[in-house]
């Protein structure tokens, strides 16, 4: 499996990727490159973003490994020289780590299939641990790609108890990402905390429009003329967590409630890979709310 | 100017249209297709819809006048002969009417010079009659292209004098259609019953997302990655009136309120003139809260 | 399999579709809808347009079988005897009729997973009766979906043959469509007048922008800020059979020709998804170089 | 006028703007950054990207005023001591400087009253000099807006002549930027090569499909379900020149060649508008036969 190229391989060789946020001040973009420039590291790819209004500063290197004279092991603390005394947090991610994720379902397929398959055909930037399911239905969906399938039934007296096995569940496998592919259940406070960043959920609306149960019945009652999906962070708000991606559709007034629904599966699957690729590739940096991605 | 060519009179001589709507039952469709084809009438377009929900028909056909042996005023009476026994509510125009419109605006111009724009072109199926406003700001752009501008302001206590002053304008000059052009006032419940389903509005966003005050700075708060707009008839509850179209454009974090007011500015333009011209040329049925909008 | 549900069945019970075509003259609309009102059949979906320049009309029709006085067997040559006299050339289908199609696929996967997944999900109109390629990689994605998989290679002095195996496979199937899943391979003239209107292609590019090969790679060279694909019937004309439907995405400087590829590999799973579902639905008519698609 | 506010103008206080190309080598970021921030520059914007296969390294700049130890004066010669060395084409721009453009136009007003009314409300980031057009029928909507007109009519034999007229023109005015508004003569090679990256077209097809004349013709032959736009420099190649931006709309068998026209206008407006604006606000780089836009 180690040999296995990702897509997103496209440099010559393994890169370094600095997502990188700090209150505003200048010098920040010139304390970084020079120390890339220092130890002839050759950034492949850049992009920043300041957000004026609260003075801070966003920015997203990637570097070649090879060329830099620091090891994997020095960079870190050689790093930290410079970024710490001018109070940047800095995450640093490699290109080749291998990356797994778990997926959770309810009893819809569309978005599983689509991950399986972007799977399979070494489009997912990542492993595919599990797929755990409050129903069976997904089951033959997991095997036929011969990812583990948990079921974890849950009622309103055993969510305790089904969330740790979810948390057990997501721990063994050294997940660092929970996709809710359609997972139809409210998660609790304790654990999107302790999963914070690291659930992703695809809501079918144009959030803020429609929060709550069957948007698609809203929007028909409500009579708009396109129709949304909203990808997500999951946060303790329901339907109010950073928005990583959202895209739309048209309608008319001939579509029905399942027009839409139909409509807004493939908004679903498309949006939801999107956005946990954008995650998986080290693009998105969570502010407050909202996210910065930097495509 | 009753020999102005609008761009929408496209087919050979005038016609007349027919907007129907009906409690559903086998039979209407033939009923006035029979009627036409019994009396020469071309039919050059046509379209219905049947809501199943709520077992509602409706109905647009566009026929030729030129080989219909009635005249136009024998034509409304020989219709109902066959439509009011089943139930049909019609309602009869011609395409080489001469419309009038009237425009309210504030302190913003787009919308504004967009529709005047047209007009100048012949590309609006209607006559501008008068633009009317709580602020003198557009009276300049009204003057460049010499249509009357009514400074009409409005205080809390002068709202009533003020709504009846535009009644009476609208009344006075024979228009059909007001089309709020980012008119940033508030509307009695009298005066939108009063003008039912002859008020455009354009609100600056995806409704139902973002009512009320300062959307796009609302929009820019909750870090949505599309923006919108949604032309509507007003009603009596304020954004919440039968949708007619809208239209989305995507945005990144980079994107500050005034970036979402400007990217807002060509989609406002584009959806109210958009919403103009179907409601000029015959194409929207108010169903309840939803439009039936036949393109 | 017989008792199915397929998502399109909306309806209450089976309906019967008319696909209408024939010279424009006054009457045509009146002497369907009142053949189907004498009999009892209530419309539950119609639509219309005629082509002004080739005075050509064409309609589809959705009615519902139950309440027509007719039977299945008695239903077409009563319908003649209404549409011979005026020339009209009629299709009719019902809606629940089990549809069968072949899939032909090369070495990429992607949008041959979303048809089996859709099929799988019961979202296809249609069982997929085999999967044809003439490379051996697509062979797991079919056996993961237990649908038959043929490899016929294929080499230019072997496309007759190649071709005619494809051909016996089809026709022993009974397939009525041939989906063309990013099948890599010219088809020759006999094969697609063989199967006129029933090969369905997806071309990687905004026909007809970037006919040919590499279509992505034509793309970035010229450096245009939008993509997009194509799904049409395949002709003897390379890349200029009757267009479907069409999609887009826009781009930036920043994507590089993997990037338009992984980019586009979302547009076309969903449009050849899309045209797929319209031809099965009885949708699409062909006229000339161009389709009239009933949505 | 020198006091007039532009919308562009959102930092407190004046901005330099750095437009960089370079061959594509380590120490480049660096080399500015370090640059800037030696010199008490605060960046508020940065963006960069690297072909990497021809190796070209592009960067836009925008930092403050003030704060720059350096004067305007001083500011050039003092970055060529970095960037020289480096092989590093440097533009500097102000955000503060006056910015005059010429309009040439033909018959058709939408995009001519488009940049009037922008201008009119100061969203224009440009002052418009004067309306060229080898038509009398623009001189109207330059009247309306008080902007100088020069009706300047062309024909095969006086083609050069009529050039030098328009150069003549733009050079008495120190325009920077000529915008052909829908201006159907075709320039030659010597006036775009005199005006190289200077003179911005709209042309009114998604190109490179439909090059030539009557596009929405052409897509209504071809039976196309999108049309578009594209707003590129003019290049001696007829309708090859780096293309700024595109955007496209859905369109069905019912759009005949004037719908298309119709909904091609207000595509061309918002095109050519935006394309402008990133022009003027210097977010364009043209490299080859593409362009880096940094928006």
């Amino acid at each position: 499996m180690s040999c296995r190229q990702y897509a997103v391989q496209v440099f010559n060789g393994p890169t370094a990727r600095l997502l990188i946020s700090a209150p505003d001040r200048p010098g920040l973009v010139a304390a970084v490159a020079g120390f890339l420039a220092e130890h002839g590291a050759s950034i492949v790819e850049a992009d920043q973003h300041t957000d004026h209004e609260e003075a801070v500063f966003f920015q997203r290197i990637e570097f070649l490994l090879d060329g830099c004279d620091l090891s994997r092991d020095a960079l870190p603390g050689a790093l930290r020289q410079v970024t710490d005394p001018l109070g940047m947090h800095v995450v640093m991610r490699y290109s080749d780590e291998i990356r797994r994720i778990g997926i959770l379902a309810s009893r819809q397929t569309h978005c599983l299939y689509d991950l399986l398959s972007r799977s399979a055909e070494g489009e997912l930037p990542a492993d595919i641990a599990f797929v755990a399911s409050n129903h069976p239905d997904c089951a033959e969906a997991a095997e036929r790609f011969s990812i583990p399938f948990h079921h974890l039934p849950v009622t309103p007296q055993t969510k305790d108890a089904q969330e740790a096995a979810v948390t057990a569940l997501a721990e063994d496998a050294g997940v660092e990402l929970l996709v809710l592919a359609r997972y139809m259940q409210i998660l609790s406070t304790d654990f999107v905390e302790h999963f914070a960043s690291q659930v992703i959920n695809i809501h079918h609306s144009f959030l803020p429009a429609f929060v709550g149960a069957r948007p698609y019945h809203q929007a028909y009652e409500r009579g708009v003329k396109v129709i949304g999906v909203t990808a997500h962070y999951a946060t303790a708000d329901l339907d109010q967590g950073p928005i990583i991606e959202q895209a739309v559709a048209p309608v008319t007034h001939r579509d029905g409630p399942d027009d839409l629904i139909r409509m807004g599966r493939d908004l679903e699957t498309v949006v939801l890979a999107r956005a946990v690729r954008l995650h998986l590739t080290d693009r998105v940096l969570v502010h407050g709310r909202k996210t910065v991605v930097f495509t």
